[in-house]
Order: C-alpha cells, then structure tokens, then sequence
C-alpha cells in the first residue's frame, strides 16, 4: 500500500494540518446574532466596552444609606433616617429601592428591608451596615477592557448572558462550510433503506459515516453539507468531490483511503493538489490524508479519512474537532497497566471509574476499527504517544473527555 | 419575606421536582428524524434489532479463505489456492474481496493483498491466517437484542452512527416546550438596545436572563419560546404567565420571587395553582419556587428562578438540566480548604487546576449572584451538603463538569 513508504508522526501530522488551517481561516468569520451564537466559536477576543455593572446597584430590596449612619443600629437603639426621593442623599437620609436599582448619589451602602421598620416619611433601621453591604458594585463583575471571551472559545450560555449585559447583539463566530462524501459500492444512505433484510441479501451497510460526520461538525457550530454516497467508480467519485469543492471550504472524505482495488478516493484527490500527507503512525486512523488545494480560484482543504467508522471519527477527533474545540482533560491515575507499540500513537478509548473514592481510567476492553460501540460506550480516549511502550497501573495520564 | 418561613432542603427540592417531572414527561415524547436527533434526550430503551455486522465482512482487501489451508504457507513456501467467482468455498479455493466485502460461506479468514500473488486463476499466498483473521465477525460490535442507547441518553455523533448501522430512521426523543419570562422594570430587552448609553442614563440593565435560559433550554434539545420582559405589574405579569401556559408545556420565570415590593412574580403564580415549594436551603439559588397547575385542561409546571443571572443559572442547572442531561462528575482532590454553612447546601464553581500531575479542584475566589464570570471562569461546580461545614484540603470531592 502506498502510505506505507509514507506514513508520518501523529504529531508531525497535527502540526501540518492545525498551521494549514490557523492560515486557511483567517478570514472564515461571520457576525452572528446573539440569539444564534449558542455553540458557535469565537473568532476573536471580546473586551468589555463597559463596567458591569453599569453603576452601583442594590442587590437587595430595602434602603439605600450612607453606612456611617447606621453604626451602632440596634432593636433597642433605631437609628431614624429620613426618607427622600431624590437621587441624591445628605447625611441621615435614607432611599427606598428595590433589588437592581441603582444607588443615589453619596449613598454607600443598603440596609435590608427586614431590619427598617418605614414610616412614609421617615425609615428605623434596627441593624447596622459597613460600606457597600449589600451593593453590587460598579464593575465588580467585569471592568472596561476586561476580556469577556478569547478567540476560539465555544459560546456557552454563561456567555450569552455576559454578552448581551455588555450590550453586544452579534458576535463574530467561525463560519465554515463543510462537505462531507463518503465512498464505497457496499454502502446504502439511510433515505435509500427500505429495510434490514435489504441490506442482508444485497450484502449492504448503512453510510453511517457521512450521518456521524456530519454531527460531529454539527458539533462544532459548523456548516455541514452531506452528500449522497459515491459509488467506486473513479469518474464518480472526481465528480462528487469536484462538486463539494464548489460548495464548501473544507471537504471530509471517508473511504477509499487504502490505494487497493477500489480506492480511488485517494487516487483521484492526489490530482487535485498538494497532498500534505497520507498515512500517519497512528491507530486507530493510520489511513488518514490531507491535501490542499486551489479550485475555481479558490484555496480548499480536503481530509480523506478512513471508512472504517471508528477509525474516521479518532481521525475527526485528532485532526479537526481538536483544533476547532479541543476537549476537557484531566489528569488521573490508570487502574491497570496499558500496554502499546512504539513507533505509533495510539488512541484508547477508556472509561472513568471509582476507586478507593477517587476517580481513575480503565481502557475499554473493546477495540478494533469496526466497534462503533467502543465510541458509545468511552467517556473519553487517551493518546499514547510513540515513544511509550505503554503505560503503569497508577500511572497518571492525561483523558480527553467525550 | 415569606419564604423564609418556608425553606425547604434542597435534597427534598430536587426530589420533589425530578418526581414531577418524571410523571409530567411520560407523554411527552416525538419520533425524530436521524438527521435530526443530535443532542435530543432518548425516550426508551433501544435494542438492536439485528446483529451488527450483519454478515462476516472482511476487515482488509484481500482474499478469502479457508485459513486451515494457509497454515504453514511462507515466502519460500507459497501455498497455491485456486480462485473460485462464487459465493462459496471449497478446500484449497480463494475467493477475491475488497475491505467490507462479505465473506463466501465456508471461508473463515482473509489473507492481506499484500502476502498474496494474484495470477487471475489461483493466487499464492506467502503468509499463512488464523480462523478469523482479517475478518469482522457477525454481530462483535452489537449482537441482536444488545441495548444500543438507553432512556435519558443524550445522543451523540457516535450513537447516530450506531442507531443508523442498525437501520433506525426515526428515534423517540423528549419533547417539549418550555417558555421563558424575565420581570423587572429594570430590564430592557436586547432587541430593544440602542447602545450603552441608553442603559446608564436609564438605570436599566440588558434581559441577558432570558437569553442565557433560553440557551440553557436549547442545550438540552428541547424547544424554547423567550418572551419579552414583563414589567413589575401584575395584571401584565398575570397575562403574560397565562399566555406562556397555553404556548408551552413548561415555563420558567426569573425574577420578583421574593416576595419584596416589586415581586409581584411569585404572587400571581401562587394563586394559579400548586405552589410545591419556595425558597430553598441553597445558596446561591435561595429564591426558587416550584409548581403545578391545570390551565386550559392540561397539566403545566411552572419554575420560579432568581432574578440574578448566577442564582438563576444554578437553579436551573440544579432542577432542570440535572434531570435531563446529568453533568459528568469525577473524584478529585482539593487544593484547598473550604468553609461552608451547615443547614444549607452550597454551590461551589470551581476551577480544574494541574498539581504534582495530578489535577486538583481548586475554587474560584469570585462569588456572589451577581457575578456571571464566576460562571463563564468556572470548569465545574461542586455541591456542598447541608450536613457539612466544608471541606478540608486533599479531601475527595465530586466536580460537575460545566
């Protein structure tokens, strides 16, 4: 096979391919409104144009005060204040406000309206307060110029709302169309299947690729656009690609990696550009490829990734979702020894479990390119790096969380 | 305030509204289209109607064979095998297949391409297979009855790819609406912001409430209604909550829950039904309020949350999200000691920190309801038991993961 006499380093791999796209997005952004940002990317830093708050507000319901005032307040000593509705308070004046109301000038503090007893036009406040009791305070929560969110960062609701309090209505997010094709004369779109006897007796499988794929960029806050399978036939398979070359930015291909037979996915992408490399030391995922390319004036990237289900969504994991939203790690202890080879990176997925109290990783003991439910049932994978023969019970390792 | 004289604990809080909801959700399901189930919640159990694969695949291109009559085979000793066309083999026959091709009855290993010499009519084989080899066996990933997702899974890219290899089109998913209203006349809503100015000069802040709830409601693939701010008025209130019950099945209101001048909220929503609790030993989070009524003849529920964004968040987090989507949690040590009140459960956020290797839980300093970074810095959260006065360093302790 080819990409045998070729194969690199997962981490010479990932350098080529993360470099390659830092470049190919820089000017793949769209201003997004707030109401559709949920999920989206950051394109860039965000600064807080603001203090937030705005101004210092109460943050009970009750009297706004100047604290000096009320020292020494008790139910046997009230202090009278006497209440005004300007905003603006003198010595021994007293303010009625709600929760969120914004303090009158020379004001300091908020007493509770469970220790004031009102009487219209003069307050008894029964409990002291010390400066700013009872206030949020102008910019406690963000100063102007503080940063709110960095470039490709995943919007989350928390961000929303600190968004939208500083008054941003959109948001310039990533923005990306991706076409993904998968190839292989065995596979039936799910739209084309009648029922499961139909697969048995035409020795067929569901394209189930291009439905994962397609979540998975899903996932990413991305534009996906799947395409109905192409057939093994060379002519075919220029076509489809050509086509997803127009309609996308990025195409994603599964299948046909393997130069054998009936690979011509590889083959007919080789003729489209610059194929940055096909084969990395990597497993699951070895086939993977990545090209760049020019089409109708226009730069495109192309990953070819494997058909095997399991192997195509480690090689989206690694090389795309990563770079656009990389997951949680923690670091935690193994329960058992892991063995691995070197020379090749290999991914594992694995599953947290309690022990002695403390959480630990223990390795699905499930494996093989073609166990989709080793995907289902992992809370998260570690990376083997090629130097490592393996790893020690206890040892601490670092897992990505799914 | 009146629900002082009414906390409840917040384990018996939770018990009372996952009871609830899981009556108030046994109807509430739809079939959803494949292509459309990323990220909805599973409504049933979901059995494999079929093993998978189907038949024995071949996991190379290569040739199928008997792998008894390999044994032994080397470069210098190349067994010859005749190629058969058909779908069966006899001793000492091979049959021709590509990657995922299945196997001829009475083959049961596949030697790789590349340990083979194909001469059109027989081929030589140089390296001998074990039965098996090479090959997916029938039904190693699912077998026919396996459990392929279970009630209340959030369906992921890799369950997509599951549920499709096994011929499902549509999956029963949850279902519901769930509308959103924010009170306060402090509030202006984001469509209705010109710039900041206009915020300052009339002492409002931005409904980020209702942007930020609606997004929670959008993770959860549920489908959200966010209507505009209600003023402090409660015939507006009143009409506005009836509105929300006919359009939704669900609705979560923020602010005016303490029952203070203003807070009108709580008041009208007491009187339209079962007023379950309000006001929980919890902090942040105090003010909510939980009940069930009847309008128009169909049962509702209605979530009454804080009107400050960080309260609100983990109330929602806590009642809501926690039934539906359940966070992942792990075990891990703190960096820290930490105090707490006994008689009330805390929410603590809290960062994941790298120490010695291992990573640790360390607490944010921020706090207080209003400070919505405390959310956005936040990788978790942990919940401190009423039962405890807090935690000492090193202690184990489980983290939520935001």
């Amino acid at each position: 096979m080819k990409y045998v006499k070729e194969l690199i380093s997962y981490n010479n791999a990932k350098k080529i391919v993360f470099n390659k796209l830092e470049e190919f997005l820089s000017d793949k952004f769209l201003e997004v409104d707030i109401f559709k940002a949920l999920g989206k990317i950051c394109f860039e830093d965000i600064y807080s144009p603001c203090n937030l708050p705005m101004f210092n507000k109460s943050a009970m319901d009750g009297y706004a005060v100047i604290a000096e005032d009320t020292f020494g307040a008790s139910e046997t000593n009230p202090i009278i204040l006497n209440l005004v509705k300007e905003g603006h308070l003198n010595e021994e004046e007293a303010f009625r406000l709600s929760t969120g109301m914004k303090l009158p000038k020379n004001s300091n503090a908020v007493v509770m309206k469970e220790y004031t007893k009102d009487h219209e036009t003069f307050v008894e406040v029964i409990s002291g307060v010390y400066p700013n009791e009872n206030v949020s305070k102008i910019g406690e929560d963000l100063k102007k110029g503080d940063i709110v969110l960095k470039k490709g960062e995943t919007i989350t609701p928390y961000h929303i709302a600190l968004l939208s309090s500083i008054g941003m209505k959109k948001i310039k997010c990533y923005s990306l169309n991706i076409g993904i094709i998968s190839t292989g004369d065995e596979l039936l779109d799910i739209e084309d299947l009648i029922d499961l006897k139909q697969l048995e007796e035409n020795e067929m499988i569901v394209n189930s690729n291009v439905l994962m794929l397609s979540d998975l960029v899903r996932e990413l806050g991305l534009t996906v656009k799947p395409y109905k399978k192409a057939p093994d036939n060379p002519e075919f398979i220029e076509k489809a690609i050509k086509l997803a070359l127009l309609e996308n930015d990025i195409v994603v291909t599964t299948g046909g990696t393997s130069v054998g037979d009936r690979d011509y996915t590889i083959e007919k992408i080789s003729e489209m550009g610059n194929l940055l490399f096909h084969g990395v030391q990597l497993r699951p995922g070895r086939p993977a490829g990545f090209l760049e390319c020019e089409f109708n004036g226009k730069k495109r990237l192309i990953f070819v990734l494997s058909g095997y289900p399991v192997a195509s969504g480690i090689q989206f994991e690694l090389f795309i979702r990563s770079y656009f939203k990389p997951r949680k790690s923690i670091n935690l202890p193994l329960n058992r020894n892991i063995a691995s080879s070197l020379g090749r990176t290999d991914i594992l997925r694995v599953k947290i479990v309690e022990e002695d109290g403390i959480s630990k990783i223990e390795p699905l003991r499930i494996s093989g390119s073609g166990i989709l439910s080793s995907m289902t049932l992992a809370s998260g994978y570690i990376i083997i790096e090629e130097n490592l023969e393996g790893y020690e019970k206890e040892d601490i390792v670092k897992v990505y969380l799914l």
